[in-house]
C-alpha cells in the first residue's frame, strides 16, 4: 500500500469491502487522516459503505462517522440495520447521538431505538426532544456530579478509580448536587487539586455557578461563554435540576454550521446541506426548489419589460443596457444584504434599526450609484453618440443603485422581524423588487424623452 | 438609569464621556452584554470612543476592545495616543496583541511598540513576523514550561504559588522542556493531581508530544485538534524550540472568521470586512471596487446582445426573455459554486477533482435545465402564441443552465489551483461566463428561425 496521499483512498476502501479484510481495513483506515478517511467512505456506493461499517468494531465505526457532515452520517446511519446502528450510536457522545436520532426518518430512529438498551433509549428520546439549536440539544450528558456533602477526598478516589471512564468526558469542572439533584455549585479541578482532602466540596465550590437553561439558544450559550470564558456550562431543566453539560466547542460548532448553512441558503441551496455524494435526486430538489421559485419572481420582473414594447422596439439600444441595470443593481443590493446579515450576527445590529441602516445605505447608495451611473453613461454615449440615452440609463441605474442598498440593507432585519429567514429570502425578494425598478425607470425615462432617442 | 435591555446604550456612553464620570462609566458597562458594550462603543464618534477608552483603566479597556469585531478593534486602537494604546495592548492575550499590532498601520503600530517595554516589544514583533493564519500568529505566549528534570512536587508548588498568575492562562497541561528549550513533553493537569511528589516529572510526562510548526496552517492546525481531540497544541519553530501554545477555540474562531470573510467576498464586499459605523469613504471602497469591476464584465457580456441588434428589433419579445436567462443561469452556476466551496470547506473535494464534479453537475445541470427550460418555453408559447419562440427560448435556457452548473461547479477547483481566491473571483467570472453564453444561444438561435418568428 502506498504510503503517500493517495488520492483516490476510496478504491482501497472497495476492496477491503470486497476481501472483508477486517484488521487490513482498521489498519489502512489509521494510516489517514479523519477529513480523509470521511472523504473516502462518502465516495462508496450505499452497499459499499455498510459492509465497511460492519467491518470495523462499533466504537472505530462511531468515530468514522463523526468525521462526516451531518446529512452525510444520517445517510449512512440509515443504510445499516438497526441492530448495527444502535451499536453505533451507543459509542457515540450524547449530544451527537441525539442529533443524528433527531435527524433520521422517524420511523428509522424509532427501529434503532428499539434495539438499545432501555435506559438508553429514554435517554437518547429525552435529548432529541430538545431542538438541536437550543442547550437541551447541545449539551452531553457525560459529566461529573457529586453530592455537595461529599468531603474532596472521596471525590479524588471516585476521579482516580475511575480514571479511565472519565478519560472520555473531557472534564474541567465537577458539579455539586443537592440531594434532590439540583446544581447547587461548581468545583474546578484546579481548585480540588490544591485542597485538604478532608473538607466537603460544598466548602471548595463556586456557589450559584453560572448555569443555561435547556431552552437557552445557540446565541445566548455564546453570549455566556464569551462572557464567562468557560470551558463548559451546566444546564438546568425548569426546575434548576442538572441535566447536561454544553460545552464550548460544542457551541462554536453549532455556530459555524448555522453560519456555512446561512451562507448555502443565500447561495441558494435549500433544505440542508447538498454534498454531491447524495443521490441525484435530493441533489437536484435542494437546487431546484429554489430556482423555480425565482423563475416566476424574475417573469414578473420581466413583465415591465413587457409592458413597454414599443418603446423598446423603437430604440432598439435600451435592450442591451436593461441585463446591465438588472445585474449591477441586484449586486448593490446583495451587498448591504450581505453587511446586514454580518453585523446581526455579530450582534452591532438590531432588527428595529431601519432609520439607521437607511442613513448609512442612502449616502453610500447615492455615492456608487453616480460613479456607476455615470460609467454606464459614458458607454452609451460613445456607443450610440446620442448624449439623451446616456442620461437615461445613467440616471437610472443611479437611482436604482441606491434603490438596491436601501433595500437590501432594510429587507434582513424586516425578515427577522417578521420570524423570516433572512438569509434564504432577502436575495429573490430584492432581486425581484430592483429589477422591476430598474427596469422601470429605464423605459419609463426612455418613454418620456422617445423623440430624442430616436 | 433604566435597568431593562435600552435601545440606545451609547447615550449612555455619551453622557460619561461628557461627564468624565470614569466609575460611573465603568458600572454601566458592567451592566451591559459584553456584545451590547461594543455595540455601543461602535455607535460614538472617534472622540468619544477615544475619551470613553482613557477613562476605563487599561485591564477594563482591553476587555472592551477584545470584544469588537477586529476591523473595529484597529480604528480604536489607531485613534488613541500611542502610550494609552500600549498600555491596554500590554493587557491582551500574547495572540490578540499580535494580531491587532499587524492590523494597524505600520506608523502607528511602530510608535506603539516605542512605547511598550522593550522585551515586551520584541515579544510583540516577533509574534507579529507571523501569518495570522498560521500557529505562529494564532498561538499566545503565555503557557507553563517547565525543565523536565524537575519533581512533580515542584511544579505543584509552582503552581500554588503563582494561582493568580496562571489563573489568566486557561491552563490545561504543563509543558517539558530539556535543558535548550526544546519541547521534550507534556504533562496533563490532571495526571499531575495523581501522583507522588518527589518523581520527576519526565516521568510523568507524555514523550514526543504532539506539536504544530510555527508555520502550520489553520486547515492543518484543524485537523490535528480534531484527530487529537486536545484543547491546546504547543508550537515549536523550525528547531523544535517551544514557542507558544495555539489553543483549539482559537483556531475554531479562525476558521469561522475565514468563513465570514469568504462570505462577505463572495457577495462583492472586498477589502475586509464592513461595518457600517466605519467611514463612509472605507465602506465605499470595499463595495465599489468589486462592483466597477463588475460592470466592465457586465457591458462586455451585453456586447453581445448588441451584436445581434437586428435580430431583436425583428421580435422584440426576446428582450423580455434576455434578463430572465442572464438571471437563471446565474443563479444556477452561483449554487454550484456554493457547494464546490462548501464541499472544499469540508475537505470533501480536492481542486484536482474535475472530472468528478463535471459528471455529477452534468446530470444535475440536465434535469434542471430541462425543468426550467420547460417553465419558460410554455410561458414564451402562451404570451405570444408562437411555439418557435418557446422552442428558442427554452433551449437556450436549458443549454445555458447545464453550462452553468458545470462552469460553476469546477471553476472554484481552477481558482484554487491557480492560487486564486475562489470566494472572491467564482462568481463574477461565472456571470459573465454564463451572460455571454445565454444571449449568445437565444439570439444565435432566434436569428436560425428568424422567419417563424416574425
Amino acid at each position: 500500500m502506498p504510503d503517500q496521499a493517495d488520492p483516490r483512498p476510496w478504491e482501497h476502501l472497495e476492496h477491503f469491502a470486497q476481501s472483508g479484510d477486517a484488521s487490513g481495513l482498521q489498519r489502512y483506515l489509521s494510516s489517514l487522516s479523519s477529513g480523509e478517511a470521511a472523504r473516502a467512505v462518502s465516495r462508496l456506493d450505499a452497499q459499499q459503505q455498510s459492509r465497511i461499517l460492519t467491518l470495523l468494531d462499533p466504537e472505530q465505526a462511531a468515530a468514522l462517522i463523526e468525521e462526516c457532515p451531518q446529512a452525510e452520517a444520517r445517510e449512512l446511519i440509515e443504510q445499516l440495520p438497526p441492530q448495527e446502528a444502535a451499536a453505533i450510536l451507543a459509542e457515540m457522545p450524547s449530544d451527537e447521538q441525539a442529533d443524528l436520532i433527531t435527524a433520521l426518518d422517524p420511523q428509522d430512529a424509532e427501529a434503532i431505538l428499539q434495539e438499545m438498551g432501555v435506559d438508553d433509549a429514554a435517554d437518547a428520546r429525552k435529548l432529541a426532544s430538545y431542538q438541536s439549536d437550543e442547550a437541551g440539544g447541545l449539551m452531553v450528558t457525560e459529566y461529573l456530579a457529586f453530592p455537595e456533602t461529599l468531603p474532596a477526598g472521596e471525590v479524588f478516589e471516585e476521579l482516580r478509580r475511575n480514571a479511565e471512564k472519565y478519560a472520555d468526558y473531557d472534564v474541567q469542572y465537577v458539579y455539586c448536587t443537592s440531594p434532590f439533584g439540583d446544581l447547587v455549585g461548581v468545583l474546578r479541578l484546579r481548585d480540588l487539586l490544591l485542597t485538604p482532602q478532608h473538607k466537603p466540596i460544598c466548602d471548595l465550590m463556586i456557589r450559584k455557578p453560572v448555569a443555561a437553561s435547556a431552552h437557552a439558544t445557540i446565541d445566548e450559550l455564546a453570549e455566556l461563554f464569551e462572557r464567562s470564558g468557560f470551558f463548559g456550562v451546566p444546564v438546568v431543566d425548569n426546575g434548576g435540576k442538572l441535566v447536561g453539560v454544553v460545552k464550548r466547542r460544542d457551541v462554536e460548532a453549532a455556530r459555524a454550521e448555522r453560519a456555512e448553512s446561512d451562507f448555502l441558503k443565500s447561495q441558494g441551496i435549500v433544505g440542508g446541506d447538498e454534498l454531491r455524494t447524495m443521490p441525484l435526486r435530493s441533489r437536484i430538489r435542494r437546487r431546484l426548489t429554489w430556482l423555480s421559485g425565482n423563475i416566476v419572481l424574475n417573469m414578473l420582473a420581466a413583465a415591465v419589460i413587457a409592458i413597454y414594447q414599443d418603446t423598446l422596439a423603437q430604440v432598439i439600444a435600451l435592450a442591451v443596457f436593461l441585463p446591465i441595470i438588472s445585474d449591477m443593481s441586484g449586486n448593490a443590493g446583495i451587498q448591504a444584504i450581505a453587511v446586514s446579515l454580518r453585523e446581526m450576527t455579530l450582534g452591532l445590529l438590531k432588527p428595529t434599526e431601519f432609520a439607521w441602516v437607511f442613513v448609512k445605505e442612502v449616502s453610500l447608495g447615492a455615492v456608487n450609484g453616480i460613479v456607476l451611473g455615470v460609467l454606464v453613461a459614458i458607454v452609451a454615449v460613445i456607443w450610440q453618440g446620442n448624449p439623451y440615452l446616456g442620461l437615461v440609463v445613467g440616471v437610472a441605474l443611479a437611482l436604482n443603485t441606491v434603490l438596491a442598498a436601501i433595500i437590501g440593507g432594510t429587507l434582513p432585519l424586516l425578515l427577522t422581524r417578521m420570524k423570516m429567514d433572512p438569509a434564504l429570502a432577502s436575495g429573490p425578494i430584492l432581486t425581484t423588487i430592483t429589477d422591476m425598478c430598474g427596469f422601470f425607470f429605464v423605459l419609463s425615462f426612455a418613454t418620456a424623452v422617445l423623440p430624442m432617442l430616436k
